[in-house]
């Protein structure tokens, strides 16, 4: 499904201004987040610290969606980017949906398929370039720069799939700190950590870390061009941003990898196994949180279900792009079980609905993961809810749609606790019979509640865990001990390239001395022999 | 210094018998551990589970000089030896430091140093050899066998330094917990992480993660010879073993690699920052604690140093092994500074020691570490006694003198909280230099107190951490979910060498047939004007 798991969204962009309210008591703390659902975690971690006396401050541009101006918990810096490339996230993201599902069920021809993706990879561009561009903007406002310098902040918090933060910390020379997934075009490991391709699923390949000798091979044809998407098309952008400010000796890549903590937004009972380095903190399921009770309406609907519990399904933002078809096939299934079905649904209702099936446009999602009748979660696999539904114990029907949906799914089915449904080949009798086996047979049941226990079985909750390591870079002023520098070394010195052929060399020096040596020997011999013979 | 770190404590062997303790409540820890130093810390962790609640029954064999037979924490299990190989460890290393010195002392000749070192090899292969016979002791006696198998433990903690305990748990199908830093004959991370040699400094090393060129290629070297050594001299002997009673298709090193959670007794205040692993725990400087008041006499001693404070010095328990005129050089120097001395010693007294000094057999370490007037320690560079350093932020003057004390002392030089003194080449002049430049330059306290903050700068006490780990595995039976099985691929499959070779094999491949394709339209093209031409 491409190279570009979440996907950062999209900044919106016009004319220049700015605001700053600076402030009191604690750490200060300056924060670039990235827009939408990546904000909801970010905004929870800056309601913990906030809570915890430190004084955030919050860059946005004028035209955020998510991310107000005015928030009891934070000061923001508003900036107002000059050119207007106004990208309406959502039908962005709708219309490339319906676009990927007709290409996979049409079967469009690949030259269809490349041009499409080349679309892709250039709005990608486009968003990086935007975003280095609020680098831009910042660097030279200096009424706001200096401004900036004055509050002293302590620490920049940022989430790396927009990462112009790392540059203005470098300009700040303040430590930085990633909450973080998805980093540039890929997972956040692969800039920091060892990541052999024979055990480690490279982002956009759903594969377990147990692969056969084609995966192997397609695993690291991914690694490959994720690194070329990076390089060419990502990173550029914000070479050119340090290259002007900074000069040629200071190399963005090293600034990304140089963060003092990454506190990354999964952990090992959701990832595989794999190497780690000390600087990375696992906060997976940080928003977590028990259920509250339902409202009476809902309580009473779901109470109605009696035995057979309930199901509940919602497919994201993105739940409207889903053609007519599709939904009326799922519909069809749902009136076939004696189940209650609680579907969160945006745009045009199928008209076969069964009487068990009710549509919301809204549902507290977590307050009805944690209710005891529920049954199963018909979900997209993004990774909050996902992270819900282990929390609460609740097997999952996936059917992934988009970016790193499918790598999520896949990671709870291959510990039973899941099972993907391929949205292009959805039908009625299909999604019925999963949806039987989810519901009837308790071993994804079982294996999901084994998950949620493994997953709670913490010395700490990871949103203190959170809270503890952004405290910790503002007490000691950096996490430098944490972090590796082995980056900065050139790639042969790193890899002992220059080693092994040095070692090599010396062997063959060694071996041609003998070799030379035996045969002067030799050669000696025989003419000392020779005339004696003669 | 050689590729024996932390030497593992010898056996002491005589004829076969056992003795057996079950017990109550809790989780049931069957504790394989090594003798010596080692057991220290090991005892610590034991005690902390008993008070816990949980059953912990120690392995030991029938004439173990540390670890008891009858303890109020533990029940034991006894198992004596068939053969006697009396190996008197402190007697040994004794002999084995003053050879060493006097090899590097007086320059003995290479042959006379590779003979001394092949017969410490031989020794090591003698130790592992008597501690993999532990495991056929066991195995071949059915009652003891039996008892262990009826007292359904939950899980095996061991020290892998003398790693039996692995093959045990195989046969009882129990989850593994290790508590290490040495391991055969290398460090733990080795085993079980990625470990780039172009950073990661190989054990018997002792150099930064920041090499030159030269520093690199000894490195490497270092790391094959390690890795010879363990699998050649220790390993070799589990082999057999695990051979004997589990066939070919078990794999010793596959039992060690897949331990579930490993308590490794190091930090990253002390440790180079390295690649690591989801189940490495780190719980180094578990040992540490507040000071305690001191005795009357002692306070007596170190109040009447007035403002100058007091230096301690202790090398171990192979302090005895340092010929007199090295500690009559360190007499002399201490005679001619303000502060007072206290000086862990034992054998012959130097005839030259000042007023100032005061020799003990044994003193409360922690206790004068912690007290507010200690200004220095002379120390040999035992993790423990650096640990405690550490912990109360007290410079070190380090005297290394076997195995990791080097690379340990080395850990905190690089860091600016030591000075490293060569036992080779000490006399009165260097060593009075170095005590006053680590008393009257405060960047060395500094430093150590720098390292001190951040060591003590964790959400959980390193003992706790342990303890919640070890009962992590019981409560989930093992830690599967941490632990990677890429250590079973075959190192072509690991290192991606057979997928590289396949993509080169179809480039050269499809390079082949468009320069077949290219010749043969050339060929054919040629043909046709040909006839023209003519």
């Amino acid at each position: 499904m491409g190279n570009i798991p979440g996907f950062p969204l999209l900044l919106l962009l016009l004319s220049a201004s700015l605001l700053i309210t600076p402030g009191v008591q604690g750490g200060k703390i300056l924060v670039f987040p990235v827009d939408g659902s990546h904000w909801v975690n970010m905004n929870l971690l800056i309601q913990s610290l906030h809570a915890r006396g430190h004084e955030v401050t919050v860059v946005r541009t004028a035209t955020s969606w998510y991310i107000k101006e005015n928030a009891p918990h934070y000061h923001s810096i508003t900036v107002t980017l000059p050119e207007a490339i106004i990208l309406e996230e959502q039908d962005f993201f709708v219309t490339f949906l319906v676009k990927m599902l007709a290409i996979q069920r049409e079967g469009a021809t690949l030259i269809g398929f490349v041009k499409f993706y080349w679309e892709i990879l250039g709005t990608l561009s486009k968003i990086h370039e935007q975003a280095s561009r609020l680098g831009v903007e910042i660097f030279e406002n200096k009424t706001l720069m200096q401004s900036i310098r004055d509050t002293q902040f302590d620490v920049v918090l940022l989430d790396p799939g927009l990462p112009v933060g790392v540059v203005v910390a470098h300009e700040l020379k303040l430590p930085t700190i990633f909450n973080v997934r998805w980093i540039t075009s890929g997972e956040g490991h692969f800039v920091v950590a060892p990541s052999p391709t024979s055990y480690v699923p490279m982002s956009g390949h759903a594969v377990s870390d147990k692969m056969t000798f084609v995966q192997r091979v397609k695993n690291l044809l991914h690694y490959v061009l994720n690194t070329c998407i990076d390089r060419f098309i990502v990173s550029s952008h914000y070479d050119r941003l340090v290259n002007r400010y900074f000069g040629p000796d200071v190399n963005f890549y090293h600034l990304l990898q140089g963060a003092d903590i990454w506190l990354m937004r999964v952990d090992f009972v959701f990832e595989f196994p794999r190497p780690t380095m000390p600087n990375i903190v696992y906060i997976g399921g940080f928003q977590c949180k028990p259920s509250e009770p339902l409202s009476s309406e809902l309580e009473e609907f779901v109470q109605s279900s009696g035995e057979h519990g309930f199901i509940l399904m919602s497919l994201g933002t993105l739940v409207k792009g889903l053609p007519l078809d599709i939904t009326s096939e799922i519909a069809a299934a749902f009136a076939q079980i004696p189940q209650k079905v609680i579907w969160r649904h945006v745009g045009e209702h199928p008209n076969n609905l069964g009487n068990n099936t009710m549509l919301v446009k809204w549902m507290p999602q977590n307050d009805l993961l944690g209710h005891p009748k529920i049954k199963a979660f018909v979900a997209h696999g993004g990774t909050n809810g996902v992270y819900e539904s282990m929390y609460h114990g609740v097997p999952i029907i996936g059917i992934p749609l988009l970016f790193d949906q499918f790598e999520n799914i896949l990671r709870l089915e291959a510990r039973g606790a899941a099972k993907m449904v391929d949205v292009t080949k959805l039908n009625q009798q299909n999604f019925l019979e999963t949806l039987q086996d989810i519901i009837h047979n308790p071993s994804y049941r079982n294996n999901m509640k084994r998950l949620s226990d493994l997953h709670r079985d913490k010395p700490m909750h990871p949103l203190d865990t959170a809270v503890y390591w952004t405290e910790f870079v503002i007490r000691n002023k950096g996490a430098s001990h944490l972090r590796t520098d082995s980056y900065k070394m050139r790639w042969y010195a790193y890899y002992s390239v220059d080693v092994i052929c040095f070692l090599l060399a010396v062997l063959l020096l060694v071996m041609g001395v003998v070799v030379a040596s035996i045969q002067f020997l030799c050669f000696r011999l025989c003419r000392r022999r020779k005339p004696k013979q003669e």
